[in-house]
């Protein structure tokens, strides 16, 4: 992160340059990368000089192609569809058709980007963005050297890579070499889109910019800790992909681990990068190791069979399309585990992501200590713990329960709530995560994208569960969908006394 | 307070009883007291056995007398009126004429108690409620001594006393002594109704029932306290006490400064009355005491000019009805006092309290300190602060402003609001102040009356300002009917590099 005295972010390097998105006619690039590019389009966030080449495995004209990128702003883009704001963007979008692995395309390639260089004055500057599958990530970034894409002398090359980052962490390392390889590690920008939403940008603020909260932020005052990412959907027509990760490699290894570090981390010693990411790493690093018997103890694994969603009979994980009817994936989980530091000894940390639950919410709780049981908790018994509810998705926002006077009654005591929504408003539109990503990438800004050692941390974290998991028959499925997940997460709680939190 | 485990407050003596009160024609009694008296009637909450008498200078029959409370109960009760409910109350209710230095008056109530007390086996057991002026506060109770109506050696016999308790401390020392020559301090209820409000009585249990708010409540994290009460009325017809009083004896020697002490109080050892009310005094024996010098650097007075109040023109304090053309009485304060012990030791305390003020508006602001000028504040410059506002009145809540991410921005912050208001949704109506006080009076709970000590420590306070005024001329009016005070009071916190707040 770029720290100005002038409170304005600046670029701190040409940000002319040209977007080659590799999986052009893809789902991400449509739904989500294109809409995004408008979105900054109309922000005005867009360099001037700047062009986006589309690469796909299908045919299509640059008009054929620009038609089809327009339906999907309409569709997907959260500012409406503006002739003149589209015009600006259009004319800036082409498309080149290859295979990923033949080399004739590259050699064209390097032709067009030459061409579109020069037309666009973008000096060299180039985002590889890498929307396909993992098994292509090695070989483009490969034959993108091969064909003096990368270090040619003139401006900066960076490439995104969407997730999954390997499959463990053994073919992480792997992938991790090969990228290395053509590109330095400040120009590797691995995507977790968690990062790139606005409330996890405000953990750190809301954190580190609040005298109400920055004291209590440790295990004198904190009780514990809920992180919760939890779906109403199934795994949907993605059964494929799902089946090779489940929730621990799809959101833990992830998602849910940033959650972790933002909400653990010591305040770092300044907001540049490497001191964000350095701060994020110490708290992966001190992890609690799990030992076989602490995965069997707390860790619990469920997936979903036949059940409900809003009313209507819903089928079983194993009944979805490219699933195996007995397949052992889990499409849930729930653990608890301790960040092992001064700040956090005691403190349990209990995460909990799923699919097909009643209803689809992140957040992190944090739960306080109760006060001696002295005065009104002596008057009144065990009172309702004071809350801080930081809301990622859908709501964004923070939420406060704290204890007060129930009105009209000489002393007793009821919970009271208080709410700040930030996009309950309407017309408050908060900027779509890629948005930001892609924003920070041509700034040359990668604070919200995972350096190597996180990456591998988390690797180690999952595997360790990943590991003990082989051994152990599942009981699969072990939840009706629509419902909390499985009885067992619910006593993973109640063991230390304590309840999974939902703050609506 | 009365501790019991089984979270209900019990009556520690027997409740019943006849409720005495001097003064049954005034404002107070028709106004405040019989509604109240109907609300706890409704609420289930007068005793079974209970009956008021009203004595009053005026001639009335004990049924014109029920006409004019019933009267005064449809306009002035919080719940509706109800026939039924009335029907209960008005056959408690009698009248008895006399004048207060009358001692024939007082034989006769004596006889009527009696009859009373046999009708309705109330068993000696008595409150008088002195709701008349400050000068028939000695005389009465005197002459209820003198006839027998007090130590009588049956039940128990309580007075209530309005405000003003003296007008300075050698009066009020001079009134003391009359009073406790013929009541026991336990038997005294000097009424401050600002500590019969809800949100009075939320102070203690907001600061000692949250583990978010308790460990910050000291110099270490709080910056500044404001603690305002603005009126927006003038002096309306009060104007023959309001010359005698002034904003400083009206307001600031009890009302503020019970502000004050709940909000700067150490934790008492338990909720006991004598519990709290030790922990009180001891802030007020902690105020800093006031030199000269200090009089004039750290308060400022204000009388109100002629101005605008709804955009409609008033008059001046000076042109009000029954005030001195050349009036020197104050109807606006401000002033800066510190609390000097360990736990607030560097923490000013704002007190400001005015008439004619643009909005009408009780609440304790406590200003967090900035955080370290590193990460956020280091990147955004001065950081809007932290605050904790209780709302005492006319609205009832709490209201939070801590700093977040401002949407869709990279990195600025804003100030975020959270607020919880119990008195803004329909339906729900907080007792009235007195509802509560004459409640606590017939169960024999005083903790939310002053007790002497209280009483004597804020006129000590309070006199020292009044000394050093009689000494300067004042140079009213400075500041129009509508405004914010004299600009002296903005000099006061500006000086501090400070501001008064107001959280609408």
């Amino acid at each position: 992160m770029i720290v100005n005295t002038s409170n304005v972010f600046n670029f701190n390097t040409d940000t002319s340059g040209i977007m080659i998105i590799f999986g052009g006619t893809g789902d991400l690039t449509h739904r989500k990368l294109m809409p995004a590019l408008y979105n900054l389009q109309c922000a005005q966030k867009l360099p001037a000089n700047f062009a986006v080449v589309a690469v796909g495995r299908r045919y299509r004209s640059h008009e054929d192609y620009r038609y089809e990128v327009y339906a999907s702003i309409k569709n997907f883009a959260r500012f409406d569809m503006q002739e003149k704001t589209w015009h600006e963007l259009r004319r800036k979008i082409y498309y080149q058709q290859f295979n990923f692995t033949d080399d004739s395309g590259y050699t064209r390639l390097a032709d067009f980007l030459k061409q579109i260089d020069e037309q666009y004055q973008t000096w060299g500057n180039r985002i590889f963005y890498l929307a396909v599958a993992p098994e292509y990530f090695g070989v483009i970034v490969e034959k993108l050297q091969a064909h003096g894409m990368v270090h040619n002398g003139a401006g900066w090359q960076r490439v995104m890579i969407e997730k999954p980052f390997g499959r463990d962490l053994y073919s992480a390392q792997q992938l991790n070499q090969k990228i290395t390889g053509v590109f330095a590690e400040k120009n590797i920008y691995r995507i977790d889109h968690y990062l790139g939403k606005e409330m996890m940008q405000n953990i750190m603020v809301i954190r580190f910019a609040n005298m109400l909260l920055e004291p209590l932020w440790n295990n004198q005052f904190i009780d514990n800790i809920q992180l919760t990412s939890c779906e109403k959907v199934g795994v949907k027509d993605r059964g494929e992909y799902y089946e090779q990760a489940g929730a621990l490699l799809d959101m833990v290894q992830n998602h849910m681990l940033q959650l972790l570090t933002l909400t653990a981390m010591e305040p770092p010693a300044s907001l540049d990068t490497e001191d964000v990411r350095n701060e994020k790493v110490k708290v992966l690093s001190a992890l609690q190791e799990f030992s076989p018997e602490l995965v069997q103890k707390n860790v619990v694994r469920g997936q979903y069979g036949p059940g409900k969603a809003q009313g209507k009979p819903v089928s079983g994980y194993r009944q979805e399309e490219r699933v195996s009817p007995d397949s052992n994936t889990e499409t849930f989980i729930a653990l608890k585990v301790h960040v092992e530091n001064f700040r956090w000894a005691g403190v349990p940390f209990y995460i909990r992501t799923g699919k097909r639950m009643p209803y689809k919410s992140t957040q992190i709780i944090v739960q306080f200590k109760p006060l001696p049981k002295i005065l009104y908790a002596r008057l009144n018994g065990q009172m309702h713990p004071n809350l801080l509810v930081i809301k990622i998705q859908p709501q964004e926002g923070v939420f406060i329960q704290f204890n007060a006077k129930k009105p009209g009654t000489e002393s007793q005591i009821a919970p009271a709530q208080m709410d700040f929504c930030q996009n309950c408003t309407d017309g408050l539109n908060s900027p779509e995560a890629y948005e930001r990503l892609l924003f920070d990438a041509l700034r040359g800004d990668s604070t919200l994208f995972t350096r190597w050692d996180e990456v591998e941390h988390s690797w180690r974290f999952v595997d360790t569960i990943a590991a003990n998991w082989k051994q152990q028959d599942s009981t699969f499925p072990n939840y009706p969908a629509g419902s909390l997940g499985p009885r067992e997460a619910e006593e993973l709680v109640a063991r230390d006394d304590r309840k999974w939190l939902h703050i609506k």
